[in-house]
C-alpha cells in the first residue's frame, strides 16, 4: 500500500504508527476479545486509556496541577458558544481579537450569549494577512476574558508571540496548532483544541482550564455545558467519545516516542522552512499573501497568477500522490497543511514539486 | 482470537463484520492511501460514507422526506439541554414522562432551560418497575412538547406501545432501543439516539426531526445548538465525528444485509425470550423486578438473594467469557444488555448459564 502525501486541513494526516496500532488491536484490545470501541467507559481497560491520554498530555506540555484537562465534544464551534456560556455572566463583556474566519465565528457566537467586543481586528479589504502587535490590542480592563485564535487555518497566519492580556483571563482556540511546539501553559486560563489537526481524528476536543478560572464559571447553565461538570467527573460525566480518545492516546504516545515537543518543533520548523523556501525562491510565480512575521508553520497558503494555473497545480500534484492542496472554499488559492503528522520527506516532495512546477510554467 | 460474550450496556457490542471492515481498510480507505479518519469531511470519499449512512437509515426505517436526519454530538445528555433550548420558548412549558433515571435527567436539564412539568412518573419507593398506561399520563393541552424515554437501561423497562400525545409534538429519547424493530416514525416529531447501543461506537448521535416541528424552533440561541443549522448543512456545518459516522454506516450496512428491521426484531424477541425464559424457570432463585408488560428486550435486569451471590454470578460468568453483567452502579443487581449486535448464540450461552448457576446454588 502506498500512503498518500496528505496535506488536508482537518481531518488531516495521522501518524502511521498510531493507525497501525489501532488496526492491529481493532478486534481485540489488550487480549479482552473486544474492540476498544466495545468496552464500557466505566471499565478498567478503557479507563486506563483515558487516564494515559491525560497523563501523556500533562507530561508532554508540562501541565501543572493548577489545570484541569478535559475531553469535550462538539469541536471548537461548540466552544465558541460554551466558553461565553460559562464565563460571560450578565453585566459582563468579553474581548475578542479577530485574526481570521474562526475568530469571527467565535465572536459572533459570543454575541448571541452575552456582550462581546472587538479588542482588535487585523481584517483589511475583506482579508487577513497578519496577526496584530501588542500595541494594536486595546483590552477592556474589566473584560470577563480575552479570546484569541492561535493559528488561522484559512488565511495561514499564526501568533509567534504571546499576547499580554493585561491581567484579564486569556482564552485561546489552539485547534490548528496545539502541540506544534512547547509553550508556557501558565500564560493561559482556558485553552481548547479540536483533535482533528494535531491530535487525532475528529470527534473529540481537548481543553485545559485553570482551576482558579473555573471557579468563576456560571453554575446556572445546563449541567452538560458546565466545564465544572466534566472537571469533577474526569470527563466521564456522560459517555465520552471513547475511540477518538483512544486515537488521541495513540498519537500522543507516538509524539512522546519521537522525542516530544522539542523534537516536533524542530521537524515543524524544518518543514515550514522547506516549503516557504521553495515559494520564496520562486517569488513572482507564486505569491504568499501572509506577512513574514505572521506566517503559519501549520497552514501554508499561496496564490498563482490565475485560478486556471492553481487548478493545474492541484491536478498535477495529485498525479504525484499529493492531496488536500486546494485552499479553503471561502478564500480560494492553494494551501498545504503540514501538521505534526506530516513528515519532513512529504513536505520535501511538495517543495520539490513547487520548484519544478514553477520551472515548467514560469 | 476468541470474542468475548459482551453484555455491556453501552458502549456495547458491535457486529463483527462492521469491525472487520473497519480493520481491513483502516490504513487505506477505498484505495486512497489514507485512513477514513484522515479524509476531509468535505471530500468525496467521506461524503459518500456520510450520505450512505443517512440513506441506509432512511431505507431501514422508512423515514419520509418530512424528516431531517441529523448527526450530532454530545450524546443524549447534551440533547437533554438542546431539545428545550430549541423548542421551549419563554412562556411555554414542556411535559415530561418520567420512567427512569435518564428521563429524570432530561427533565432536570429542561428545568434549567425553561418551564417543565411532570406529565406522569412511574417512580415508586425510589425505583421504577414499569412504564405507564395512557390513562396515567396527563398532558398539558398547551405543552411545547411531550418527552418520553423509550427504553430504560438502568431499570430494564421499555414502552411496548406508543403514547398518544393528544396533539402535542412527541419527542423521544430512543438511545437504548432505536432500531430494535420497525416502528412508525410519523408518530414522532423528534427522535434522538446516541450511537453506542444499537448503532456503533460512542461519539455520535442520530436525530430525526420533523420539518414542520423544526420550523417552530427558536432562532435566538447560539448557531451551533440550533437543529436548523445542522439540517441546512446536512450535518456538515462544522467537522462531524467522521470515524464514528463511518462505523454507524458499517453497522447499518450489516443490519440491512441480515434482512433489516424485521429480521433484527425476530432475533431480538428470540433473545429476550431465551433469557427471560431462563430467569422465569428459576423464579425464586432469581427475581425480575420489572412488571412483565414493561420488560425491556434490550436490558434484562434481575436480582439474586444476596449481593454476595450476585458477585459470584458475575465472577463465574466471567470464567465463561461473559462480561458486562453487573447492574448500573446506581441500582445494583445484574443486568444483561442484549442489543442488536449481540447474537442469539451469545444469549443462549447466558441463558444456559442462568439455569446452571441456579441448579448449583439453588
Amino acid at each position: 500500500m502506498k500512503r498518500a502525501l496528505n496535506f488536508n486541513a482537518g481531518p488531516a494526516a495521522i501518524p502511521l504508527p498510531a493507525l497501525e496500532r489501532a488496526r492491529d488491536e481493532l478486534l481485540d484490545f489488550n487480549g479482552s476479545g473486544m474492540s476498544i470501541m466495545e468496552h464500557s467507559h466505566r471499565g478498567k481497560d478503557y479507563e486506563s486509556v483515558h487516564r494515559e491520554a491525560i497523563a501523556l498530555l500533562r507530561r508532554l506540555l508540562g501541565v501543572s496541577d493548577a489545570y484541569e484537562v478535559l475531553f469535550l465534544t462538539g469541536g471548537a464551534s461548540q466552544q465558541f458558544a460554551q466558553v461565553p456560556m460559562n464565563f460571560l455572566g450578565p453585566g459582563r463583556s468579553a474581548d475578542y481579537v479577530i485574526t481570521g474566519g474562526w475568530s469571527e465565528k467565535a465572536f459572533e457566537e459570543a454575541q448571541r450569549v452575552g456582550a462581546a467586543r472587538v479588542a482588535c481586528t487585523t481584517k483589511r479589504d475583506g482579508t487577513f494577512t497578519r496577526v496584530p502587535t501588542q500595541d494594536e490590542v486595546s483590552i477592556d480592563p474589566s473584560a470577563a476574558y480575552v479570546h484569541v485564535t492561535s493559528n488561522n487555518t484559512l488565511y495561514g497566519t499564526q501568533w509567534h508571540w504571546d499576547l499580554d492580556p493585561k491581567g484579564r483571563p486569556l482564552v485561546s482556540d489552539m485547534s490548528s496548532d496545539f502541540l506544534w511546539k512547547p509553550f508556557d501553559v501558565s500564560r493561559y486560563d482556558f485553552i481548547y483544541a479540536g483533535a482533528q489537526k494535531n491530535l487525532g481524528p475528529s470527534g473529540v476536543l481537548i481543553a485545559l482550564v485553570k482551576k482558579s478560572f473555573l471557579a468563576e464559571a456560571r453554575a446556572d447553565i445546563p449541567v452538560i455545558f458546565r466545564y465544572a461538570t466534566h472537571a469533577k467527573n474526569d470527563s466521564l460525566y456522560n459517555t465520552p467519545p471513547t475511540f477518538a480518545i483512544y486515537m488521541v492516546r495513540n498519537v500522543l504516545a507516538w509524539l512522546e516516542g519521537i522525542g516530544g515537543l522539542p523534537a516536533i518543533e524542530a521537524r515543524n520548523r524544518e518543514k515550514a522552512s522547506l516549503l516557504y523556501g521553495a515559494l520564496d525562491r520562486n517569488e513572482g510565480f507564486y505569491r504568499c499573501p501572509v506577512e513574514r512575521a505572521s506566517r503559519s508553520t501549520m497552514n501554508v497558503v499561496w496564490r498563482l497568477a490565475s485560478e486556471a494555473l492553481e487548478d493545474r497545480f492541484v491536478a498535477e500534484a495529485k498525479t504525484h500522490g499529493m492531496i488536500g492542496l486546494k485552499g479553503h472554499r471561502s478564500v480560494g488559492g492553494l494551501r498545504a497543511s503540514i501538521y505534526n503528522a506530516v513528515d519532513v520527506a512529504t513536505v520535501k516532495a511538495l517543495a520539490d514539486f513547487v520548484d519544478e512546477f514553477a520551472k515548467k510554467n514560469g
